[in-house]
């Protein structure tokens, strides 16, 4: 059992440090304007103005990163020992929040391209996969905050979904939709866990 | 009981990493002198010197760093489980720390521009205001090391705010004012830990 | 008995924070496609398609830090302290972990180079054989879960070095080769990990 | 006492974090060569030999980073609280660990000048200096392991001043001196440490 706790232990460590690095990461996507670019005085505050998408982008994606986080959070919170297929799954979140930085910086460089935001929803859309698949695999699936993980990420699917689909007609709404599912979610999820949570423990 | 300390050591090992990640990646923005800029010599040197303000600002961040990490470590000295909104003020907390690598690239690149000090005090206030929110809401709040927090984020709140007023008049002044900051909190700071944080325990 | 366990704990926590920095930014090799050099349209997804060998590159090296961390966590299973030299084998790991990076980006870059899928192999190669080392030397190799580790470092030791001679000959063999191996242990380790590591505990 | 253990490891967190990240990051100061700048064929190769000042500086600090973590860890080993003198100095360290990146990265680049090998060596002699102060104040100074701990830290202080030294007359054989260092202490390390660590336990 000793054993089994450890390997619990150090997914944690591995997973941890993967998002606290794509979180940091985010924001070297915000370019410091060039020096030869630029006329001192109006033109500076201009530069920082065209950092506005970038920002935007790192504001996004570092509130969906904090959502995954929790919701892996509650996957991982009975100590037990996790299998290789749980396992493995947790690689492929890893791999997909790890991919993060890449979409979001397309999507500060190119925000009214469709491909900068297909790819950040398909991303999202993996990391969702991957924590309903661990969901299915592990053993404290019938708890209360089990039960919240597997919603929270069938919701995030759906909007990976609506999102590409909207993008095709306009990437702005696509945009809009995701800016939605963050603002949207922040004080449901507030008041979600005050009532649920809380009641769960 | 037991689920509740888990939670607690993974906020812990999240905010480690971001700080971490932070701390480091600020020295990436003192930049390597290009070969093809430079005669060999005397012209080595200076653009040397020419790395003197990422230097400082290099210095400055990471010491509000290891300020703002001291005191995210009193909040969390106990073990008991934290709240959701105690969760989602780490995460505000944690984004301005993700963040502070681009206002302190800005003020290295341009240390007379009153928005590069504007932008670096907004960041350090909202740090404060997220340890200030998280300290109402903590449990251990009424114990002496707790109390310090309050002080030290405060303390932390006034001098963005009146750096920002400050560099509206000189943008020097406002970067004066953190450098104070920095340099009479150090030997401050040492002297009410050795006296009051022993105290506490 | 207590220290000893603790050094454990730290071996840990550093390598845990070397794989998740490496796993993080390889992403970085794919390049975010320049304002400048695209005409908006199509032009835009040729760029991305342009990505498609670094993508290929960060999947191949995301998959095989992926497998060494298991290898890494199966080794550290037991609680006991490690010698001098089960330390300095790790360093090696983690120095070949570390510097996955520059090849991965080189194969991105130039996937037609032998030279680019020489060093990867080498560098693989140094980590088998660091986790071959570490296993001579630690005190648990006589359980299952350690035997499995040595046959794992073995096989990628080889594909190691038939991946440098068959790159000799034409450098996409020795890029298949890479490929057959990750996608050819992935189910393999599953069905192994599924009946040989649960049978161990 | 629970609270004291716990803000030791927290130290070890933050402390894991900035080696982890600062290890893993000094790669990047290895360049992958620019595809407009070779003709292929006997050019990538001649590419690749430039970085090889790159990869020795690599190397280097990365030998360095090993031996300071080494340290770092025989000096936490006990579990009691850390005074915030030792709080303080560990930060001293980390800020100097954090830093390396940026000379190591001068070095890699200017491997003949003076100003980069005398700012490394600066560097290390800030880090042992903070060991060495860590040491004064650690409660645990007494025992074996701690006075190695000194001892390494002065032979790592005379070392960067005779470096200095050195550079003055000629740049390499500051160098060199470096490299003896590290090549030096390797195999004196693990001897020690097989006759003396162990003994202490």
């Amino acid at each position: 059992m000793h054993h089994k706790s450890f390997l619990s232990s150090r997914i944690n460590a591995l997973s941890d440090g993967v998002f606290a690095i794509a979180m940091t990461l985010l924001v070297f996507n915000i370019q410091i304007p060039d020096l030869a670019d630029i006329k001192l005085g109006e033109n500076f505050q201009t530069n920082i103005h065209q950092q506005i998408p970038h920002v935007f982008s790192w504001l996004l994606s570092f509130a969906i990163l904090c959502r995954l986080w929790l919701n892996h959070n509650h996957l991982m919170s009975n100590h037990e020992s996790k299998s290789a297929g749980f396992t493995g799954l947790n690689f492929l979140l890893l791999g997909a929040v790890a991919f993060i930085p890449f979409p979001a910086g397309l999507l500060g460089e190119y925000p009214n391209q469709a491909w900068s935001i297909i790819l950040l929803s398909i991303t999202y859309a993996v990391a969702a996969l991957a924590i309903a698949g661990m969901w299915c695999i592990a053993p404290n699936r019938s708890s209360v905050g089990a039960k919240r993980v597997l919603l929270v990420s069938m919701v995030m699917l759906l909007t990976s979904i609506l999102a590409c689909l909207l993008t095709v007609i306009n990437p702005y709404w696509g945009l809009a939709l995701w800016l939605v599912y963050v603002v949207g979610i922040a004080p449901l999820a507030y008041l979600m866990e005050r009532y649920v949570f809380t009641g769960e423990d």
